[in-house]
């Protein structure tokens, strides 16, 4: 059996490790923390030309199951760095096999039992450390390990400054490595609108920053797609409506609501004009190549920051807010607005994710399916208020990268409302953000954030605890070629540099 | 005529195209921008293939002069990113020649005056662009600049963090670019002690964080003294003493002041022990292999933060204290240490460098050769209070790059004063960065302080107008391959992407 992981579950994996003993002293120390693991002192030379990853005979998936053979081929790289070339090929997903590992310190062999997926071998992986005289080894280690939360997200713009497909690829890589398991992807906004749409290719022609070599082309998407899937990475787009559309409305003409000042309309226009079907036409058909291309069951409407002003002003408007007997209440609009949208997304068999603006302002919140909370200040309220309605939560006010990093206290209001918090995500918005900064400012900080998604949240609660760890992890990533940031004073036994 | 430049003039050089027109309509703009600029709409086209830097017959410089023969081969690559492969060889300084550009468009050529050295070529590499077909143009320009400052810095810390070889030396690239002419290196501080010596081995043997990979050997540093030369940049060490030197304790006992907990020793180790002749003779000793190795007129000596109280803590300093009649003030016995460095530094022949604590508790500070203001706070107090003493400044307290950038507004004071401010520095300190971060940290930001330094204030002063021509020089950064993170939302026609 070889399969893809779309939803999610609990998941327990183990190694047991019996190998032909060699002399203790491992350092390692796994990122993030698996829920129990006791690491001996015995350690077991690994020979990199004598070691493979096998398929055991128990095991459900066997040679031919592409998704894992690439993972072989890649982590057999990531766990010898100085023996390897890169490996390009896809990997990832162990679901119910036992692996087998040899090394040439036969006739002993390593069993590798592993209950579930790619954290089993990205946690092998970490594992392996080299001595001075640079042998690989690995101790005794008896791992049993499952995530805190189903989602563990990270949130990428790629509107405010378009970020290379590339990019977005080693991003991807890096994930992995962290047990992250979704990006979100805020694909437009205001500023550009890059991806190229079939049905629509004027809104990249005209909205993104270049026609040609600042667009996602549906050949990258599908690239990307396929990429974060082999890795366990879902991606949710994320097309923003009703506001933030500037970008939008250069390649749509009739998209947004034009605003007015005083009797004449001004030249600026505001946030799609909610009055017009042909606008959900449009919407709907956009939504439905999008909901083609990316697999993932759940898109991301946006809602947040709508500004009333403009569509207050436009007579239109106005007259319309009178037909439905709305009063004055735009958020009464806004409401309308989402319910055709959500009804689009329905006829899609999507779940819809909406930043908190929506819940807020909606006059029928319970009806939404998951509501991501990104506002500063008592944060766990807003949770509790969307839990309460019954509604599913993702967390990601505590992760704003460009604020200072805070852990958070989750599980507040009854089990049910606990469970309903189904995870969180870290947001790298893109002001400041592109292919030049953008993992130095993500790594090693948005580590840390994966270690609140993924652990146990007694086992992690010391920050001094935790430091040492996520430097050795910092240490490792930069060995695997990541441009992760300094925790602070040190150094690394192999220090990046840029070749 | 084939010189490098060690000492600074105000400098003169002007470009006089006249070419071929072609068409108007050129972008470009040069970062810093220089004293006077008149750019044309006459465009003229630049064949790559046809093109070449050549030494004019009234030109003093002549082929055969390596630093500028190099020069034209990397500008070259630097002007036609996308035709040239990238040269590694050394280049620079052109001093009162005229070099003579022919493209493929004959019969007329391009005349290029430069009265001064590398700014010319940097100023005319930028002044080329493309068009959509990608043909290289220039307009008809005219530039006649010179420097504000004679010392346009930037200081890096290899203590906090080792930054490899190849990091700084791609840095004194980007500085270049930017007309910064000083790399102010604090070698070691208290975390590490990354300098290779030959007389005292263990300084770096037990002082460094590995004592082969994270150190700077003797051809390392001749390596970068190189580099930064055919560059037109100094290297300016700073082995700071008495205080910040817990690593050299490690490898030369003794010369760290033993600290007192009443009667006994803590075991802890405080400031180098002023009392001891040893340790001059030690200090005296290292000072002349650096000065021998760093070819620069100036040594930065340190003297910041100096914590008394171990020297307090101590019955031996506290005897010679009684004995130097000293009474209390441990000020003087910082000056005393500061009389006996600046004795070597002259018997060495060299200026020497103070942070501006020493000017401080100096009991004649007017002694003192150059001071860096650092502090933040009236920093222009401190300038005006060192320059009244007739002490030339380096100011660094505005460019603490842990700090927002703010304009400093140089020259209160008389005349006299004014010029007794010779520049100023933007410091990158170590405790957050190292190679897998420097460069977008420092660019543009450093770019910002360059101009400050270099260009006339008045034409300057405006930040909206900085803006856009800052933005289109980080696009060229880019273009040459450096990490250079973006100042806001936008996007450059090349975006950075890490292959």
């Amino acid at each position: 059996m070889c399969f893809t992981p779309r939803h999610f579950s609990w998941i327990l994996f183990m190694f047991l490790l019996t190998l032909q003993r060699v002399a203790p002293g491992g350092e390692a120390g796994v990122w993030p923390m698996p829920r129990k693991m006791s690491e001996g002192s015995e350690r077991y030379a690994l020979h990199p030309q004598g070691f493979s990853f096998r398929y055991g005979r128990d095991s459900s998936a066997q040679l031919g199951c592409s998704v894992l053979d690439a993972a072989f081929r890649r982590y057999f790289a990531l766990c010898f760095p100085e023996n390897t070339k890169i490996f390009n090929d896809d990997f990832n997903i162990v679901s119910f096999v036992i692996v087998m590992l040899c090394g040439t310190c036969k006739p002993k062999c390593l069993f590798l039992l592993i209950l579930q997926r790619y954290s089993g071998l990205e946690s092998f992986s970490q594992l392996i450390y080299q001595d001075d005289s640079n042998t690989y080894y690995i101790n005794k280690t008896e791992i049993e390990d499952f995530p805190r939360f189903q989602y563990r997200g990270i949130l990428l713009d790629t509107s405010r400054h378009f970020l290379p497909v590339r990019t977005i690829l080693k991003t991807l890589d890096v994930m992995a490595y962290n047990k992250f398991n979704v990006l979100h992807w805020h694909v437009v906004d205001d500023p550009s609108f890059p991806y190229q749409s079939q049905s629509f290719p004027d809104l990249s022609n005209k909205g993104a920053f270049h026609p040609q070599s600042h667009v996602y082309t549906q050949a990258d998407i599908r690239k990307m797609v396929s990429h974060a899937r082999l890795r366990g990475i879902r991606i949710i787009p994320e097309f923003d409506s009703p506001g933030h559309t500037q970008s939008w409305g250069k390649g749509q003409p009739g998209l947004l609501t034009p605003c007015y000042k005083g009797l004449h309309p001004s030249g600026t226009f505001g946030p799609v004009n909610p009055t017009l079907s042909t606008n959900y036409n449009f919407m709907g058909r956009l939504l439905k190549e999008v909901s083609t291309l990316f697999p993932d069951p759940y898109i991301h409407l946006g809602g947040d920051e709508v500004d009333f002003s403009c569509w207050k002003s436009n007579p239109d408007v106005r007259m319309f807010m009178k037909k439905m007997g709305f009063g004055t209440d735009y958020g009464k609009l806004g409401s309308l607005y989402f319910k055709n949208m959500m009804n689009i997304i329905e006829t899609l068999n999507k779940t819809s994710v909406v930043w908190q603006d929506v819940f807020d302002y909606h006059s029928s919140p319970k009806s939404l399916d998951v509501v991501e909370v990104w506002k500063a200040g008592c944060y766990m309220c807003e949770v509790r208020r969307v839990t309460a309605a019954g509604v599913r939560v993702i967390l990601a006010s505590p992760w704003y990268l460009d604020q200072v990093l805070i852990y958070f206290c989750a599980g507040s209001g009854t089990e049910h409302q606990k469970r309903l918090l189904i995870g969180g995500e870290v947001c790298l918005w893109g002001e400041y953000v592109d292919g030049t900064n953008l993992a130095p400012l993500l790594w090693p900080r948005a580590s840390a954030a994966a270690e609140r998604l993924w652990s146990d949240e007694a086992q992690t609660s010391s920050v001094s605890q935790a430091y040492p760890r996520l430097a050795a992890f910092r240490c490792k990533l930069l060995r695997r070629g990541v441009q992760a940031q300094p925790l602070f004073v040190g150094h690394c036994k192999h220090e990046y540099e840029d070749l």
